[in-house]
């Protein structure tokens, strides 16, 4: 099966257990909670976690689903309370939860998101020993996600940082939701242990370059293409990994913050293109893909095994 | 054993695992997240918690202190989130965490203290099916809780709120967490499910029982013996049951929203004994933990079971 099949396939799935869940919500409360999860999403660690979970164990017929369904709600907590934080009024062609409703209910919807991935771990078809050690795995990571978007918010104010701060804060942040998707599907597979700490750090490894190709398209893109405005980082003056390796290279790119247009764009892509900065980037995210590649090398082979690489090189290979 | 040195003893074992695990940390956001857990509070729900455990299973040596600690850091995850829906500036003595440090890292402190109670509930030494079920409850019951806040700050708005409706907030926002704290100390010990339920509806209860007396002492207590400010629900025109029933026997509290004087408040107070509203509020904590006692009679006669009956009693002739 191609990637692309295969995700559509999950999406699908996913989809239609979001709406049995939460397409009827009748109070308040439930529709904000459930308002971003209907909105779409390519539903990605969903599918890391059900391709995971294959890849380790072929033919088992235990259903897994709810706990895919798990790290999308998580996902989808995360969104609303960061949505709060950063003050953004739009996600996914939508109005943002504390912008369609006010911030007490998005505070709250994000709460009720996240206990209820917890429940859904706990429906999955699996041993208790199973789903003990991926609620801890999925506390653990939600700790860590809390970490990365504290450290992110913490870079705005400082000039200082480094790339291994950056690093710290794009593996909690990003890193470890995909790393827990691909570790907790293994765990519920009855992978081995090994098994499970490979798909983990792959997880981990390919959410990074996720994130990194996420910055590069929204500085290469141009809207008509990502449906995004072109360059917003450079505007809001973020320290993505282009930004730090630019300082490094002399180039302060905090003297572009505001309001700049997008020819002015262009001509910083030109310079950093020039810098060999974005090579240097889009290396970067190659070799974090290549190493969780190498480190899913000791699965036995299987249709999935080839799907999880696919989808390591899609994250960096996308341009939306 | 008398509750109240029962109480203080668990008091301290609790506060000595707070203060191992949380008194030390070196983070801005770990420093958030302790800062409520290490300002004190009389650890209820875990006395209950682990009361509950020894009345199903006395003599059982399985270590369940860290389920007990999950229900504080519950405990304290909610009041942090609603102390910034509520703008409450002091909690406990000490600045509410958005006042001391911002919102967004309050929102993150909570959500932080929310993921670390999942952990803990799998740190406890019992059987893999019970901490899966215990997970399930409190994930449950976090969803509840978030419910009835809303409900609560909806009440603001209106002014039709029935009784009913009270009920039900005051089950969800309040009673939810200790009916889990009964409800899951009897799962850890492996309690038959007979007195799991009866614990359950025990702790339900007695919590909103709890929560009716706060509003008695709210309006009666002066302030050198609360430590409080006398009649803030009605400056604030809480929607309480005392105000319900006074509605009721066409007395609108309403009408003193906005600053009151201590003799008005007093004048209130003797106008409210007078139609017999505060005896029949009184009557209504009463039999919620009368009846909550009732439902516990069947477990089997312990110290255990005396104390819960004492807590229940505690609960709502407290006066502070």
């Amino acid at each position: 099966m191609e990637l692309k099949q295969y995700l559509e396939q999950t999406a699908n799935q996913v989809d239609a257990l979001i709406y049995r869940y939460f397409g009827s919500a009748c109070d308040d409360l439930g529709r904000a909670s459930a308002h971003l999860l209907l909105a779409g999403g390519k539903r990605l660690r969903p599918a890391l976690l059900l391709l995971a979970a294959d890849a380790v164990n072929r033919g088992s017929s235990s259903d897994v689903m709810p706990a895919a369904l798990a790290l999308e709600l998580t996902h989808s907590f995360t969104l609303i309370h960061d949505d709060i934080m950063d003050g953004d009024t739009v996600r996914r062609g939508v109005p943002t939860v504390h912008t369609r409703w006010d911030e007490p209910t998005a505070i709250l919807a994000g709460d009720v998101l996240f206990a209820t991935a917890f429940e859904f771990i706990c429906l999955a078809d699996v041993p208790d020993n199973a789903k003990v050690r991926a609620t801890s795995l999925l506390a653990r990571t939600c700790v860590e996600i809390c970490e990365g978007q504290h450290l992110d918010m913490s870079f705005e104010k400082r000039d200082d940082v480094s790339e291994g701060e950056y690093f710290k804060m794009v593996e909690k942040k990003t890193g470890a939701l995909y790393a827990a998707a691909a570790g907790i599907g293994s765990i519920l597979a009855s992978g081995n242990p090994s098994f499970t700490e490979a798909l983990y750090h792959f997880g981990q490894g390919i959410g990074m370059a996720f994130q990194i190709q996420d910055d590069l398209i929204d500085l290469l893109a141009p809207p008509e293409v990502s449906g995004k405005d072109q360059g917003s980082d450079i505007r809001e003056g973020k320290k993505t990994l282009v930004y730090l390796k630019a300082r490094e290279k002399g180039l302060d790119l905090a003297q572009y913050r505001g309001d700049i247009s997008p020819d002015q764009i262009r001509g910083i892509v030109a310079k950093l293109e020039e810098l060999g900065v974005i090579a240097e980037v889009r290396q970067t995210a190659e070799d974090l893909v290549r190493t969780g590649i190498q480190r899913i090398s000791i699965l036995p082979d299987s249709e999935e095994k080839d799907l999880l690489v696919q989808m390591g090189e899609h994250f960096i290979r996308r341009s939306y």
